[in-house]
């Protein structure tokens, strides 16, 4: 089986990611790693799909200490999965009001782990189990004296440093980004409403080569705007006007998540100020992103620039890793000291009170390299984007 | 403060929600409900963002025994919470590298209930805690006597019934769909990628009024499909294929989760047969749906047309509720026997083996009323859609 058809990875890719689990796994004394969400079963497995939507069925891989992960799964999966490099699939018809997969899941977890083993669940911050907390409980019993503890961080851990073919998928999300945003003048006039903007857009990123669009967030607002997870709103485009595109759209199942500003007429010299404001931030961290520095840092060289007085933020960072997820691990704030090394892919994302309860936000792109840092995102200039 | 701008309903209809939960918590001797999904969280609160697409921070509202909902969440969604009717709102800055949220809301919960009092958490099927398993156990620990019990799904139960608002919101959603479904002929044609057929069916989902389109799967392939959660490929429309769009698209925070199926040149006479049962075991289902039935007789109805031997289905189900979610509860299976109610909207989703491993599949999504059920899709006749 080929795992190009749902993934567009060799299987070598998938090979490589569970050969480093299973390092990580022996220094951690564990016998396995069980998973349930979305994105930890396509990262080992490379299945993809958008059925993730539907709330009604557990998922689970299982990856052992040696050898390929295991899939344990609902049967309306069993197709998809056999299209990946996985072999290992087991199935039960699901939904299963008497056992919905919890016994075939401890059976298999019994065979891949010794008697006293101890099996990994994903515990810790930007995670959670999805499974119903009571087949958590009913698994627990059933593993006998193997315990559940914490996989110790490690796929979150493995997550955060991508690979080349990673990258290049990232960076094409963002190239489609990139000209979706440049061709916001032809949908977004002064007049139209937000929502219609919204529904425009996301037509531009699919025209532009997107296979979905997850996350669309903006706002459009006299000199700013009071939030950027806003849905849209029927009000209409105002000359004075800032309004915010922030996309998280989709290509081969990798993620972009960065935003534009566009100013409705010209702007003013507060606005233009602020907007410089964040496109010397932005440069500053991108500036000192290089293998060595650490996460704080380039919250500390952004916060010079946007915040010198050290005002709590209400969006809590300034930035954030990106890949399968439209925000991964690690977070760019004062307390986190991760070193930066070659693949990290970051957003940078300062924002800049301009008073009366407004916020202008902008981020880009970055990866991590050897010699210093590369933009994904083609990056703004200082001058502002103006609709007409 | 209006419900309206980010739900479209009125104040009421949240207040009406918890009041229905508190009579049901004060039966189960529940002190509180803790919500940390989003159906859940925007049940109640009228909370709508896509921002749940962020896997970073966690959020919580919680339904004390009296008075209206409180919400403990990261100060990134303050400004939109304070659009709601939510009036008691306490924020974090968020993401909190040593207490992301725990210890407020703890000492939250702390303040509304008693001292041995149970709070309730949803922990069956269709559930989960949207929050890392490691906070779970600090919050437990920080409750001191106060227990974490299952919330008897009590909000699931709630949700299973809709309004008249909520049903009018799923039909509008509806009516964009069958709009975009007659529009196929227009972006599809024989030698078209299904790739592209999926970006163009998105854009037009969008064109006719969707907010956004967080589902869509389908699957093209000479007389039948393999399955259908597949992402596309790049694979042409050829002579013969039958191409199967469904969708799960939402306007105003409501889905609809309905398909259609084309073929592309005219359909063989064992297609077009095996259409004709799908229609068949749709109307058959249909037909019986009314206060006082159940939905194993549903399945029944269905099986008898189109799985007459009782085979093993890979998709576990013919059908399923659908509202603030692609799915939801019940699922209509032969060991469900929910009573159907009026305000009940569901999806019926028959699937037919027609050999060699493939399936052809048919939905329309119906509401229980006092005197029978109503189509909310336009329902697709026993004539194939054919593209040329």
């Amino acid at each position: 089986m080929n795992g190009d058809i749902s993934s567009g990875f060799p299987d070598g890719e998938f090979a490589a990611r569970t050969s480093a689990a299973q390092a990580l796994m022996a220094q951690a004394g564990l016998s396995a790693l069980l998973l349930t969400t979305e994105p930890e079963v396509r990262y080992y497995t490379g299945f993809l799909t958008r059925f993730w939507e539907s709330p009604t069925r557990p998922w689970f891989v299982i990856v052992p200490a040696q050898g390929k992960p295991i899939a344990v799964i609902p049967s309306i999966g069993a197709h998809l999965m056999r299209q990946t490099w996985i072999t290992d699939i087991r199935t039960w018809q699901a939904p299963d009001y008497d056992d919905d997969g919890v016994g075939l899941l401890a059976d298999t977890l019994r065979a891949v782990t010794p008697q006293d083993g101890k099996i990994g669940l994903a515990d810790q911050m930007e995670s959670h189990a999805r499974m119903p907390l009571g087949s958590l409980r009913q698994l627990k019993g059933a593993l006998a004296q193997r315990r559940l503890v914490s996989d110790a961080t490690i796929t979150r851990r493995l997550r955060m440093v991508k690979s080349e073919a990673e990258i290049a998928k990232i960076r094409f999300a963002c190239g489609i980004a990139d000209r979706a945003f440049a061709r916001v003048g032809e949908i977004a006039h002064e007049g139209t409403s937000l929502a219609q903007v919204f529904r425009k857009f996301q037509m531009l990123c699919l025209d532009e080569g997107a296979d979905w669009v997850p996350y669309l967030a903006g706002a459009a607002d006299q000199g700013g705007y009071g939030d950027v997870i806003s849905p849209a709103t029927d009000r209409p485009l105002t000359k004075g006007d800032v309004l915010m595109l922030d996309t998280g759209l989709v290509w081969s199942g990798y993620f972009c998540d960065f935003d534009r500003n566009y100013s409705v007429g010209a702007p003013s010299d507060t606005l233009q100020h602020a907007h410089d404001c964040l496109i010397a931030a932005t440069q500053a961290a991108f500036d000192m992103a290089r293998p060595g520095a650490v996460l704080s840092d380039m919250f500390q060289a952004m916060s010079a620039v946007i915040n010198p007085d050290g005002e709590a933020m209400d969006a809590g960072r300034l930035g954030h890793g990106l890949g399968m997820q439209l925000t991964e691990w690690p977070s760019i704030i004062a307390d986190d000291h991760t070193p930066l090394v070659p693949g990290m892919v970051l957003t940078l994302e300062p924002s800049i009170n301009i008073g009366g309860g407004k916020i202008i936000v902008h981020e880009e792109n970055i990866v991590i390299q050897s010699d210093g840092a590369a933009y994904l995102s083609t990056p703004q200039t200082h001058a502002m984007r103006v609709l007409e």
